[in-house]
Parts: C-alpha cells; sequence; structure tokens
C-alpha cells in the first residue's frame, strides 16, 4: 500500500508551483500559487513550506520556475544562490540545489527550463519512494516493541516530519503510518514544539490519518520518558552529520537526553538528502536563528474561531531564538534511512562514498 | 538591604486576604480580596497565587479566614482538609497547615482567630527572612562566577521562583537579586515555561527590577547549555524528597539533563518549608495532573491590548499534563537554603531531624 498525500504539500501547476500554506495551518487549509523565485524563496524563509526534505523539493521547484523566466548562466546562479541562502540548517536544501545545478549548467539555456521541471519532479517522486522505504525499515521498531507485549505502541516524536515535512508519508511518522496500515496499534506523544508550534501540525495529520494521539507540552517529555509512559522517540532531521551527530528542531536534543536517562531509545529517521557527508560533526552545522517575535507571540483561533496572533510580552523584551539544536550521535541509538538503519557512526556502509543515490 | 516586594503578593485586609492576581500577569494588574475559606481554595487552585513559599503563606491565611467565622474543632479541621486537597504537590502547602494545625489544636476555639492571624503572619514574616537569606548563600555562587572571568554571570532558571512566588525576594531569584544589588552585572535566561508561561511572571518581575535577561523557548535551554551561553542554573522547588531529588515545574528536568551533560552546575533554591523529609525519594512525590486545555490554549493581548485566550487544536484533542517533574539528586550540584548551601544528600546536615526552625 502506497501512502497518499490527502493533500500535495507541493505540485507543479503550469509555469508554477502550488504549495499547502503551512503557516496557517492547523487552522486553515490555504493553498499558495508560487510564481516567481522571490515567492518560493519567500515561501522557504517564512516556513509557508517548512520541514527539510519538503524544503529540498520546493527549492528544485523555484530553479525550475526560475529558469522559465530566463535561463541564462546568470539567471540560473542566480536562483542557486538566492534559494541557498533562504535558511541554512537543513542541507536537504543545498543537497537539491547542487542536484540541479549539476543537472542545468552544463546544459544549453534554452534547454534548462525543460529539463529543470523534469529534475524538480524527479526529485519530488524518489523523496515519495525515500519515505516509502524509510516507513518500512522503521516499522520493524514498531513490530519489535508490539511483539514484547499488549497495547498500543507509544512513540513520542517533535515537531513534525510527517507527510507535512515531506512530498510523501514523511520520516519519522512513515514507519507510524506504516504501522496503523498494518493494523498495529500507536498511540504517538506529540509535543507543541514551541515557539512555531510544529506539533500542532503533527497532531493534526494524525488525526485526519486516525492515528491515536496525545498533545503534550515540551517541557513535559521528560517525566512522561522517565515514567516509562513511551516505548521509543522517532524525530526527523534537518542535517545528519557525518559522524551521525544530527541537528533537527530545537528540543529534539532534550528529548534525546531524557530518552537516554531512562533507557528508552531514541531514533532519528532521514533520508539520505539530509545526510552531510561533508560535515564532520555537530559542532560545524550553522544554526539558525530566528525572529524573537516568534518566541514573544502566540497564535490560535478566537471564540469566533479567527486566526489570532497575541503577545505575551512587550515588543522590547529581549529573546534568544534558535531555530535547532545538535543531538550528539551517542545519544541516537540509530539513523532510520531508506536504505535501513544505521548506527549513526556507521552510515557510510549504507551509503559508500563512491555511490550516491540517483 | 532588604528587599521589599513593589506590590505585596499576599497581605491581611481586615478578615480577609489581599492578593496579587498571578493569572493575569504580567498583561493586568490586579489585586483580589480573599474573604471566605472557598474564595482561598479556588485561588490556590486556579493559580491566582502560585509558587511553593507563595501557595503555604495563603493557606496559613485561608486558616486565618475560616477561623474568623467559626472557629469550631469541625470547622479548623475543615479548613485544613480543604486547603490540604487543592494541589497535591507543593509542600509548603502540608507545612504551613500543619504549623497552623499544631498551634490551633490546642487552643479554645475563642482563642484561635487572633491565634491563626499572628501565626499567618509570622509565616509571611518568616519567608521575608528565609528568601532574603537564600539570596545571600546563593550569592556566592554568582560571586565566585563573577570573579572567575569578565562580562555577566548568566544564569538559566525555569517557571518563577521570584518574588511572585514567595512573601519575599524569591528563591531562585533571590540571588539574582542580591548580585544586581550589590552591582554584580547578572543576565537571567528565562524560560517560557510552558503551559503556564510562568516564565513570563519572571521576565516581568526581572524588567520591573531592571536586571538585564531574555526570554527563550523551553526548548531552547539544551542548545544554549551547549554552546556555553549559560554560566549557572538555578530552579525553585516544590518539594524536596529526603534523598535530595526535587519535584520542581515540569522541565525542570530537562535543564538539569542540559545542565550536566553541558557541566554547568545546577542548583535548587528552596527554604526548609519544601523539604519534606518524610519522603525518602522523588519516585514518591505526587504529581499533579492539570486540565488539558492549558495545553491546547495560549493566551496573550491582543493588538488592542485586550487579553486573550486562544485554542491552538480542537477541543477534544487528548493532551496530557503532568504540572511537574522530578529532577534526581544525582544531577543536582547543590541545595541553597537560609541555612546554606547542602549536597542534595546532606540536607540533614543543615537541618537536623531533632531541631525544626521556627
Amino acid at each position: 500500500m502506497t501512502f497518499t498525500q490527502p493533500i500535495s504539500t507541493i505540485r507543479r501547476d503550469r509555469d508554477g508551483a502550488v504549495v499547502l500554506d503551512q503557516t496557517l495551518l492547523p487552522h486553515r487549509t490555504e493553498l499558495r500559487r508560487l510564481a516567481t523565485l522571490d515567492e518560493v524563496a519567500h515561501a522557504i524563509r517564512s516556513m509557508q513550506v517548512r520541514g527539510a526534505p519538503l524544503i529540498g523539493a520546493t527549492a528544485a521547484y523555484g530553479v525550475a520556475i526560475a529558469m522559465t523566466h530566463d535561463s541564462g548562466n546568470r539567471a540560473l546562479e542566480q536562483a542557486l544562490g538566492t534559494l541557498a541562502a533562504t535558511r541554512p540548517t537543513a542541507v536537504n536544501l543545498h543537497w537539491a540545489l547542487g542536484r540541479m545545478g549539476a543537472r542545468l549548467l552544463p546544459l544549453a539555456p534554452a534547454a534548462r527550463a525543460e529539463a529543470a521541471w523534469l529534475e524538480a519532479e524527479a526529485i519530488r517522486l524518489q523523496d515519495m519512494e525515500t519515505c516509502a522505504a524509510i516507513g518500512r525499515h522503521g516499522l520493524a521498531l514498531i513490530e519489535e516493541i508490539a511483539a514484547r507485549r499488549p497495547g498500543p505502541v507509544r512513540v513520542m516524536t517533535h515537531c513534525n516530519a510527517g507527510w507535512l515535512a515531506t512530498c510523501g508519508a514523511g520520516t519519522a511518522l512513515a514507519p507510524v503510518y506504516a504501522a496503523h496500515e498494518r493494523g498495529i496499534p500507536v498511540h504517538v506523544l506529540v509535543s507543541e514544539t514551541r515557539p512555531r508550534n510544529q506539533g500542532l501540525l503533527t497532531a493534526w495529520e494524525l488525526r485526519a490519518a486516525g492515528v491515536s494521539h496525545s498533545l503534550i507540552a515540551d517541557n513535559a517529555a521528560g517525566i512522561l520518558l522517565a515514567r516509562g509512559e513511551a516505548d521509543l522517540v522517532i524525530t526527523g532531521a534537518d542535517r545528519v552529520a557525518a559522524n551521525g551527530d544530527t541537528a533537527n528542531k530545537v528540543g529534539t536534543y532534550l528529548k534525546a537526553l531524557a530518552a537516554q536517562d531512562a533507557g528508552v531509545p531514541f531514533y532519528i529517521a532521514a533520508p539520505f538528502s539530509t545526510l552531510d557527508f561533508a560535515c564532520p560533526a555537530g559542532a560545524a552545522i550553522p544554526i539558525e536563528d530566528r525572529d524573537a517575535d516568534e518566541v514573544r507571540c502566540v497564535s490560535g483561533l478566537d471564540a469566533d474561531g479567527r486566526l489570532q496572533s497575541l503577545r505575551q510580552v512587550p515588543d522590547d523584551t529581549p529573546a534568544i531564538n534558535p531555530a535547532f539544536d545538535v543531538t550528539p550521535a551517542r545519544l541516537i541509538r540509530g539513523i532510520v534511512t531508506e536504505r535501513g538503519i544505521a548506527a549513526p557512526g556507521a552510515l557510510r556502509e549504507l551509503f559508500p562514498a563512491a555511490e550516491v543515490p540517483a
């Protein structure tokens, strides 16, 4: 059974792309058409599209959109540069842009637009298959727990690494959906993921898929793990360094520490495009600092169902807002990839240097 | 120099008590008069008053208020029972009620009301002195760091253990205020403390006192500690077990884990009334589960300055909301009390069993 996205996170629409605007989720479902390079760059920066695999695919569509307007060398360089500068941490962005550049730079300008659309579409389709493969490999972890004891397998996750974050079934949630499809009872502990609340996206997509879940404050992860209320922690990743150190949404590291303290296995689910073998260790991963207003403000629906943003503190309250943190490889039991599960230090065994997945 | 609360968190007002309604802070400063036992119990349950030491003092005033109306044996038992049932985790509540009971039960009913007011007032004054002493002892930790290197001493805290949580200068923040008074530059990293956002209270009181601070998402504590951006973590406590395991606002344990991983010292600041020598270890501390709506909702000021509450997820989204977690003694460098700083396993050296502070 292949997972089909209820709403496409991204799809081609003539010379543009249509994306689901994730800044309005889970409150409103609105599609947005991106017709220019600047619109694509804005969509990534403002997190209308987010999730490392989806950011990569969106950047590929952005190059194709730019090539439709001007496929000269300068326009291509500018498209690659503009998109590369949108967000610093997710390496899938650079992977997708590298792939687009490698495909398009050798071509004559007149051939670039068509090739760019084909390549972007290939990246999207490949991500769907990658998600499905991660789901199959990760499923084994859930099946193993289900075989050991009765009751639902309780999976804790962080942020959103479900279908909304990809072109397919997701990364961290792909094994959950695979288990659910097979009738294995699962219950997902969904942390809110302040300040951007991507956990609410996770709750939204799990509800839509009929998967049992509970929302928790980010702060509650420690006591729930200590009490034995989770069997497994799985999160996605924005960049995995060569040694297995992993950058993911801020707060992931705290969950990994608590999982280790409780003896609960902690896994990362990530495709090849998230692995950065050029980056030796987590300390070399650039961590994005985002606008302090993300911390100062909250949003939700008022009594009349209108989406509102509220201020929690005065505008001039200083705030520090790193968007990611780094979980050291020593806290990670394994990395679930499309080729199987590797110990964090042994990723090269699944992806030998000479061989790069097409 | 003695710290004076800018607004009294609790004070006697004829036969009632006036408290600062902390559910409206930091957005509105409103006082509330509590005139009946039920109003006092509601104020504690609904967190109009919160913070372990202040909960204890408020309960004492609640007994005095009840005695004003009816000082018979049954009324006294009922007052003690009603107040004891308001919140399960903070042991100061039981300490204060135990003290009120021990003082009042032997008295003739006619003598109880006056004695109750005197005892409640004594508890309040004692808490002021206790906070000042915690400030003096904790100051040494800050001075030691200030002497080692230039720049502000960066203190991370969680929740609110400042003057708002006590009748005096606070517990965790008392050393910060003591340092600030002496001209030692300090910068406080204030975590939001979802779901009830008591970090916003901390930001509010630090701003009022002119102490430099930054607000952070709870999730950001790990990376900031890992990057070396905090010199010291100090939090308050709701109950310290005999072995030093400490219950405090949910999320404290995650900070303690991250502090240990980064080699940053983690301290608890707590008065004798928070120590529960009858409780052998953290596993025996009851942890309060609060309403799931605290996780489902957020609040703040809208563009017109009105305090609003918004829904983040549908009403029927399941949520788990433990209000506290337990930090094991092994993660705690020391406990700052009014008698000095003790290793978590050595609290009895400061407070011998035979000798209970008056």
